[in-house]
């Protein structure tokens, strides 16, 4: 049992909850409790760390390790490797998913829905995106590199386990990748507040990417140019917004 | 100027940012920042307090305080005040929506469109559906008391000034309001996983409400068998849920 956070082992997670270059120079993340350790897929469980008061009842039945021998950890340690207020004592190393070719999703025929965003800065928005977008069938995110990370403790949280399932590309040039999957027959929305096309009465294709936009500021207007069309949802009251997450979600249950 | 914690004024403000409780009794709350401060209706505001460096810059002109004198406080006192971490050196007491009849709302005919909450226990979700329905068009969100108070800071932040607009009721008993909304033919709609029908599917009237669940646990079974039909978004991939404030947002717009 592991009773030290001098420990190395401890060390690494810390490291890896803390900071997004590390995850990234890694390629590892970290999910903390129950509910998502049981969503975890093989090919991607690492390592786990389990509490020393961590109890296998019903609901950690549906853990499944693999091949994985978990380490276990006072909960004293356990308490300060915790991003949580209330642990639930499990905490797992992940590999973060790989994507050689960005666009390989577009291969081949068919119908691909996929979202694009730009600069989302909440951890809890880009989780719920990630999650709305496997509710409603889609099938890649890219994100730009203002985008907060995906592997952020708080953003896995709200993917409840989509993160293992909806791939999500981050790219250092949003411009270039918007013209690339233009290219790829995919016809590219913007949702604007000054959208011309109510996107109810809008005709979707089958190939289709909705851009959405920074919480505060929208879509850049560069970036709007790009779009083969600006979508807006229309608004009662004196609401200036949607929420982004919401603004999403909207969209992609609307098509 | 005050320049300390112990003033009356200062520990009034900070219990009525605590302490539902204390913000029920008084029918008051409390508001933090410029962006907020801008939405107060007249008759809502009561007491604004400012940071000694607070500046009067161009966002900051939008701010109305009608005939209400801004109190000055010293920064250091301020900070104690405030419930952010970077913060905008403007709070703002305002008077709770009061609802003598809370089904005014419905008297006259014509259509109405309401939100049913149970239990909703994240305040940036609450605040997000308030948000969510003022865009939507909604008359009045109903909650049951063991949804968060829509009072609570972090509520209020999320909503982006709608809590001024968008009634919000709650009751001690949500059985007695559904029975009640049907008499005054409502359709109320609840929100389920193994609802029968696809929301997309529904033909629905003039007088609608929508029954949201818990995060965790969703409906009971119990206001459930009160609602007149079980409505389902239908999901992809192995997601079990959508996020509360996505499914409203879903079922509000998909109308």
């Amino acid at each position: 049992m592991i009773s030290s956070t001098a420990n190395e082992k401890i060390k690494h997670v810390t490291e890896l909850v803390k900071n997004a270059k590390a995850r990234r120079k890694e390629g590892l993340f970290v999910t903390e409790g129950v509910r998502i350790a049981s969503e975890i897929p093989q090919n991607a469980l690492v390592e786990c760390f389990i509490s020393d008061d961590f109890s296998w009842d019903e609901t950690a039945d549906k853990v499944f390790l693999y091949d994985v021998d978990p380490t276990v950890v006072s909960s004293a340690v356990f308490r300060k490797m915790s991003d949580t207020r209330n642990p639930q004592g499990i905490i797992c190393v992940c590999r973060q998913n790989v994507f050689p070719d960005p666009y390989d999703i577009l291969s081949g025929s068919g119908p691909r829905r996929l979202l694009i965003l730009e600069g989302i800065q909440d951890p809890g928005n880009l989780g719920t995106m990630v999650r709305t977008a496997e509710g409603a069938g889609f099938n890649a995110i890219y994100a730009d590199n203002n985008t907060v990370d995906v592997y952020n403790p708080k953003v896995i949280r709200s993917t409840m386990g989509s993160v293992f399932r909806v791939p999500v590309v981050y790219t250092a040039d949003l411009f270039e990748l918007v013209d690339r999957l233009k290219s790829l027959s995919v016809t590219v929305y913007a949702a604007h507040l000054n959208g011309t096309a109510d996107y109810r009465e809008v005709t979707y294709g089958d190939r289709i990417a909705f851009l959405i936009g920074n919480e505060g500021s929208g879509l850049s207007d560069a970036i709007c140019e790009k779009a083969d069309r600006l979508v807006r949802i229309p608004m009662h009251g004196k609401l200036e917004s949607l929420n982004a997450a919401v603004a999403a979600a909207v969209l992609m249950y609307g098509i």
